[in-house]
């Protein structure tokens, strides 16, 4: 993998490690958290590859500088993954969140929810293309946990089968309305596919 | 303020910091780079007031136990904060970013645009929540630069003005359309309300 290819991937990891890293606090899931152990091993092994690749392609001290700024993605990347260790390393510890701990992940810009879906629910065997949920309900889909493996960054080929459970970032109202979604309590038809509103 | 509000308060302007020095680097912006070692200064204050009021608070080993696991939102948010002060620390020393920066920023999943809006354009004297971008467009308004200063985690309530200059994090494709919006190179009536696509 060439150096930019890495930098995408490993700036792409960490900032999914942190949201999952939050989700396995906020609902106590070991299986999140180790989750999150694996990808900081990968995290680690790409920033490796990445330096190695740097001092190889460095021949000037021209190129040196113009890599220095490169290379402050993957250092950027590495402490994000390290803050979402941190945190992971807490859930694999037993220690519970303070209660406090779900108020402020449900009231800071962005919370996060995960959500099972039910068999007869509108949300079962469609693409994330065909849902439109971002435009539905303003939650973005960042993974999915589907029996024993997990599902990253997923795109609008991805589909969504019953007993997934999906974790979204969004708003509160957001994570209602898909709940409702999800456990078919209503369907599609029922919202429109735009939000009446910008947050 | 409470510990939560002070978490809250600190986790937000963590993630504002990282999306605003990869903004710094990208566009070579020396003022958001000294924005976000503003903003850093504040989150360390924030995670000492935070550190104070929990030594005050635990009363028992039972309450530290519980604080600790709170404790981590603030050390996250700091991580995530240094980290964002290393990135705005390059364009302070001048150093430039490597051409592969730029592709990095751009094909990673979330792109960061700076565009200014022109007096004609549909975007100014409205507010967010009546032009419905992220609906529209699938782009977050993440900041706003006005003349001098700088409007964080604005709202729906938030008035866009003619000469605003607004950071946002979307898609490749949203930034090419908010652009044209922008520049009045197209109308809002020309962008439906919806996106034909989850991405």
């Amino acid at each position: 993998m060439s150096i930019k290819n890495l930098l995408i991937e490993m700036k792409n990891m960490s900032e999914l490690m942190v949201d999952l890293a939050y989700s396995a606090v906020l609902f106590n899931s070991i299986d999140a958290a180790e989750e999150v152990l694996a990808l900081e091993n990968t995290v680690n092994a790409m920033n490796y590859e990445i330096k190695k690749e740097s001092l190889v392609a460095a021949r000037t001290y021209e190129d040196a500088e113009k890599l220095t700024a490169l290379l402050e993605i993957a250092e950027a990347a590495e402490s994000m993954a390290n803050a979402a260790k941190d945190l992971a390393d807490l859930v694999i510890k037993g220690i519970k969140p303070h209660p406090v701990f779900k108020m402020v992940m449900e009231e800071s810009d962005k919370m996060i929810a995960r959500i099972s879906v039910v068999d007869e629910s509108d949300l079962a065997n469609k693409t994330l293309g065909e849902l439109l949920l971002v435009n539905r309900t303003g939650m973005r889909v960042i993974a999915i946990r589907r029996g024993e493996s997990w599902i990253y960054g997923p795109d609008k080929n991805t589909m969504i089968l019953a007993n997934d459970i999906l974790l979204l970032k969004g708003t509160d109202e957001g994570a209602e309305l898909l709940r409702k979604l999800a456990t078919a309590a209503c369907s599609l038809e029922d919202i429109p596919e735009e939000l009446d509103d910008e947050d």
